[in-house]
């Protein structure tokens, strides 16, 4: 039986306008905000809009929906710094790696012989603002 | 501007069945099989079955089709082995953690206080193929 979901967690609170973050893209579907604990140069996270879990409860159109959202921001994540490639991962539940109980996707710029930074260091927010801005500045119009 | 994709990479080869794999899961879209270099008990990698090289070439149609496929085997593969949680990984380009240039999905089951295996460590074929057993009969029917 899965975990119910929890209404006060971090990014329903952000969904809900109720703590700020660094916007990258929004839309009905997802947001995309800058993460705060950046394990990499330009560490973005997609959310659903729907109150799902993770993986393991969100309705599977929700979710489809979603990695359309996931693929258009990870190209201008990659584009916006040149990046030589991406990392993306999703984690579900304390053993799998979760720590904010509203699902989301990790997108991690990556370059050559860069590895990720270990977890738990907060970012600049003058930096996760810039970096916002050049994300978005690289998005291309929504196809998916 | 993308990488091409290439025909003879190992996963179009079993998609063509010039290779055998411990197979999990297969319809129109997807080929769900175990990872031959588990980095967890029960590692299972989905793969779309149109020629994607990564995230960043896929059509977002068959993207979304296929994360439904993605969902519905980690669900199964949860089950299988009781795990306590799931990690999703999903790499793109050499500097991304991709090795196999074919689109393809990680699902790791994981367990508390368990860490991921380093990479690099070939299964006992015996033994995959019993977990590939043990999930196919943890599939319910495909709801995607």
């Amino acid at each position: 039986m899965a975990a119910a979901y929890d209404n006060d967690n971090v990014f329903a609170k952000i969904l809900r306008g109720e703590i700020p973050a660094h916007k990258v893209y929004e839309d009905d579907v997802a947001l995309a905000i800058m993460d705060i604990m950046p394990r990499a140069e330009g560490h973005v996270l997609v959310i659903p809009k729907v109150p799902a879990r993770n993986l393991l409860d969100i309705d599977p159109a929700a979710l489809a929906a979603l990695i359309s959202r996931v693929q258009h921001v990870a190209k201008a994540a990659k584009d916006a710094f040149g990046a030589d490639g991406l990392t993306l991962q999703q984690f579900n539940e304390s053993a799998g790696g979760q720590v904010i109980f509203h699902l989301h996707f990790h997108i991690l710029p990556r370059f050559e012989g860069v590895a990720l930074r270990p977890p738990g260091t907060m970012a600049d927010g003058e930096k996760l603002k810039a970096q916002a801005e050049k994300i978005r500045a690289a998005l291309g119009p929504f196809a998916g």
